[in-house]
């Protein structure tokens, strides 16, 4: 029996540190949930952002809370591209040498000097189903999606942690790509190649 | 030796019937190619529209020569999300029962009642490499394409003429989702399932 597991397709989004939030929406404000996501405690807040490049800008960014350690921006392929970046791909967190922004908010602006990323094609597993599939933290997999018209994703990072929900995440441009349904399931191809290796 | 094609990643385009081209540019007007195309005869024009839904627009499409016998308008599911349209998956030339929309050029403007497709990824081969690949017009075969971001994609679509280039073809949110290049090689994946089956 193959694994499978739910997909989400994410839009384009910003994770703000507190800082950064306060400096755009002012001291003591506080983020509005308005969707739950699929991770435990992860929502989509009421609160957006505008994102400023010489090249252009991207009007009513939502807000994913809560807030993060680091701000991050993560756009898909066909976003970076109308606002003149070219981000690397990238697992979420590591941002060293990816582009900056202004980010505009109702109390002010924040210039970031990197942050930017096309998020890597993920799975979240919980660590009881990570030990069950016998796959690692950082394992890169392969998921079939069916869709419209069918395609096999490789380099699939697989991350665990106990509160995980099993899910995975791919971007808008990799949801057209397959023409998938959010929440569609997708077969996961278990190869267990290390990340590096 | 995994057989190799050469990608070419097909921006929104629209082919135009000889009729229809004349109502939006006037009678005994003529395309003037820009650049030549990967198969032999084909290629973009100057000459752009503008195709008007009642929900939005995509102006300045560009459009590939020659004339055809019909008016055909590929779009990626990303255009066609933003005027408000939700073609199917098509071959080119099936177009019963597709999307149609208003086309405005420099002289007049047309209305077409079907037309709009999603172009079914695709690989053009000529007679004797078809052959050599025992690989049959309309067959579907796999291709690896690894970009920036590697995806097999399934399902796709062979052509075979004696007067094609070997090509593959994918349209711009695929390859946003490979983050591949124009004209980087792509593995084949022969598996010799006929379409349909």
């Amino acid at each position: 029996m193959p694994y499978k597991v739910k997909l989400g397709i994410s839009a384009r989004h910003i994770h703000l540190s507190q800082d950064d939030f306060e400096k755009l929406f002012g001291v003591g404000a506080v983020l509005h949930p308005v969707k739950a996501l699929g991770q435990p405690g992860q929502y989509a807040s009421e609160e957006r952002v505008d994102i400023l490049t010489p090249k252009g800008a991207i009007h009513g960014l939502r807000i994913l809370g809560p807030v993060r350690k680091q701000t991050q921006i993560e756009l898909a392929p066909a976003d970076a591209r109308k606002i003149g970046l070219n981000p690397p791909v990238r697992d979420s967190g590591d941002l060293a040498g990816t582009p900056g922004v202004t980010i505009a908010g109702p109390q002010g602006q924040v210039a970031i000097s990197e942050g930017v990323i096309i998020a890597s094609r993920h799975i979240h597993l919980d660590t009881a189903t990570a030990a069950e599939l016998k796959v690692k933290d950082k394992a890169l997999v392969k998921a079939c999606i069916k869709g419209k018209r069918c395609v096999v994703f490789e380099d699939v990072l697989i991350r665990v942690r106990d509160d995980f929900m099993p899910e995975m995440h791919i971007d808008t441009d990799e949801g057209n790509a397959c023409l998938a349904e959010n929440e569609e399931m997708v077969e996961v191809i278990l190869n267990s190649e290390k990340k590096g290796d």
